[in-house]
């Protein structure tokens, strides 16, 4: 083992000095260049996606529709990326002329620019074999800023890891890059994960995954000479709160949406719906029965990993203990059976177990008897990714309370829909107060996620030739 | 000493319940009444000037001139947030409209909104009394933001703490707010102002001061079962790069202004020039004798406190013990005698002993063979709030790689003049990579401070009520 061990981390010493070298050069490219690169592989991955997709689906089970769609999704999300580094908004400069006189009011001549923060490690997740892996979101983001990455493959698809690094190495070749701007680290245990965190020319972490894992690497980030930012998406209980005006609007309708949007990929999202909030009123026990009447007979697939699969008992039953279970199928094939559970807000308040994330096909319901417990609910909740609101639809005290109680819990707040699915747009915010995100200021999806690798400096009495090479195109 | 640590517990907490219940107001208040209070305490800062001046020579020593300034600049500071208020900009929105079809491109209505963070527990500076204290930059920019906050009066300035808060309570009061919208808590030892950090209805934490301190506090706002965003802003080495090119042109006035910046204050800024890099040149040698020549006659005036001058002395002693002295001043009346030290590059390189910060009047002059010692030279300081180039007139490759590399390790690069002074406008950057700040992508001062205390949320498919409710106006 110890062999295999230093083995690794002369492979990450590696990765690191060729992200390092590269840096010199990505980090001051211009935008066509790298505009070109993310679109290249875009084009790469929309070109090989059959055979990409076929060997997502052997090693991750999640179904060729729903990889198609993440392909798919992954190659916008690259091409989103080249046109927002085309435009130059993530670069823009803020000058501000001097201004003769004494301070406060006198002033020398400052522009603020935006540099790189400089080589990346990216770890990928298990459960977006495309979206959050070698080509996805953290890499095309970090790529926009200019910075190099060093992806960790996540085991649970290393040979699709491999594959899609092997057209993204081609790409650059293709493109004249040096090879440093993306390479690709696997199969490394926990301590060479930490020896890559607290590399001193890492200067910047970005990580999908579980709450243990990233706070783990956090910890480490931290602990530093020099600590770095980490950008941690860990787990999240999404909590829906459905209000007796949805249900009278659209009581069965929501049951069938949400009792998909609880089992779909096999719960193994982090933003599906964990907790569902529900108040005392004549509908409410009745979209109960309908949510399990729905969720029933939904057949779920095979978990993303042996280890995922038993995370998931070991949480499902710690729950089970403690809530009234409201159905209980048998397992049917390969998936795990989908589990609904129900307690009432003080419970739910009280025992922090009941708060702890089931990562796979399963939700509690929490009942409240009045709109005061929903707002407590919420605060319990603490941090995530997530909260939705049905029924909210005037402008009530308690709607208002409602929602800046959900604001403040969350990173998004959602009026219709569920939470599974994030839309990549300018608006998009997928972060969340802790632990839903280690930097909850910041999003991991969407074209703000390239401010996360850029840190503001100001050039003050900067000559001319300074401040034009700073401006990307 | 028991009884006197639960009496404070008990008004922290005290402090914090009133900044809670205040913030359920505060942040939801709009642009007009966050304005107001910010023109109102600027207005009685004005008011009282004369008095307060008086009241903060007598704790800090610092010089009616100096503390005139200050004072005026914290009163244009307070005007310019309330401007940045009225304009709407912090709290900007982000709408992307819906559009039809299937996801990648079809998507829901999103609009990015920015929530304040709740109760900001502030750490005020010794060494701006006005500017980093009650009515500061942290203060001003987190109420901007819709937090009130807690402020930890400094025990290097009690009395004036204690007026400037008065004044403030009374401007609250006229305007009809909540009194937790700023509370002040004063003579808390290191186990309170931990407990204030580790309040669990604290949400950020803004700190001034220095790095033993700062980062004891950052570790414990990291330890909390929910961590918090830590804005430290803690010690800085400020190099400041002469090139041949400089002295050419203005060798002798630039020894009179560096002299000045080292000592003025007597050194007691974060952006105290503490390392000046030489190459050797003919015009080198000479340049630091006029700049021993010009520091000679300074005096300087008392330090802010005992403990300060005595950290000072000590600093010195360790430095040197390392370096040679390039003149040895009596110390004249109650301020400490300025100190010049000089290194080589590589000593510098290689002894991190010589990277501690001196907080006063002193810096230590690094001589370099050539550019590439040069870049040594700053890569070794790693982080740092600032750095200058004096000299840097034309795009050449060794011009570049310095402003890059100045770029790596600082939040501001200054091209002439001196670091200290750090002007109020959008474009200013007063932060940097560790140890400059905690939150290297950050700022302390300048109209960007605001963002610090704000986090972004997406309201997807929301109603019209709950977007124009967080317009702000």
């Amino acid at each position: 083992m110890t062999v295999q061990n230093e083995f690794n981390r002369d492979l990450i010493d590696h990765s690191v000095s060729l992200a390092k070298t590269a840096a010199e050069f990505w980090g001051v490219s211009n935008t066509n260049t790298r505009s070109k690169l993310l679109q290249g592989f875009a084009t790469s991955l929309e070109q090989n996606q059959d055979d990409l997709i076929e060997l997502a689906n052997t090693e991750t089970g999640l179904g060729a529709q729903r990889l198609t769609a993440e392909l798919l999704r992954t190659v916008y999300q690259l091409r989103g990326f080249a046109t927002e580094v085309e435009s130059g908004a993530p670069y823009r400069q803020v000058d501000d002329k001097a201004v003769e006189g004494l301070p406060p009011s006198g002033r020398p001549h400052l522009t603020r620019v935006q540099v790189p923060l400089g080589p990346v490690a990216m770890f990928s997740a298990s459960n977006f074999p495309f979206a959050f892996s070698v080509l996805g979101g953290d890499t095309a983001s970090a790529l926009a800023a200019g910075c190099p990455v060093v992806v960790k493959a996540h085991t649970g698809h290393s040979e699709l890891s491999r594959a899609v690094y092997r057209l993204a190495k081609r790409v650059i070749s293709t493109h004249g890059l040096p090879e440093g701007v993306l390479t690709l680290i696997e199969n490394t245990n926990r301590n060479e994960n930490g020896y890559l965190v607290q590399h001193p020319d890492i200067c910047a972490v970005a990580f999908t995954g579980s709450y243990q894992g990233g706070k783990a690497l956090w910890k480490l980030a931290n602990e530093r000479t020099k600590p770095i930012p980490f950008f941690g998406e860990l787990g999240s209980l999404n909590p829906l709160v459905v209000l007796p005006e949805a249900l009278e609007r659209e009581g069965e309708t929501l049951a069938r949406t949400l009792a998909n949007s609880i089992t779909m990929g096999a719960g193994q999202f982090c933003t599906k719906p964990g907790i569902v909030v529900v108040l005392d009123h004549p509908l409410t026990s009745r979209f109960i029965d309908q949510l399990a009447i729905e969720i029933l007979p939904l057949k779920t697939h095979r978990m993303l990993t042996p280890g995922i699969r038993g995370s998931f008992e070991t949480a499902v039953s710690v729950v089970a203990n403690r809530a009234m279970t409201v159905f209980q199928p048998e397992a049917d094939g390969l998936g795990p059976a989908p589990r609904l559970f129900k307690v009432n807000a003080n419970q739910f308040m009280e025992d922090a177990s009941l708060r702890e994330e089931m990562f796979g096909p399963a939700a509690v319901i929490v009942t409240a008897s009045n709109m005061s417990q929903v707002l407590g609910v919420l605060n319990a909740v603490e941090g995530t990714l997530t909260t939705t609101i049905w029924g909210a639809y005037h402008a009530t005290a308690d709607n208002e309370a409602l929602v800046r109680t959900a604001e403040n819990i969350s990173g998004r707040v959602l009026f219709s829909g569920v939470p599974t699915g994030v839309a990549i747009c300018h608006a998009q915010q997928h972060g969340g107060p802790w632990p839903a995100s280690t930097t909850p200021q910041t999003t991991s999806v969407g074209y703000a996620a390239i401010e996360r690798f850029l840190r503001p400096v100001a050039l003050q009495d900067a000559p001319a030739w300074v401040v034009e090479a700073r401006r990307g195109d």
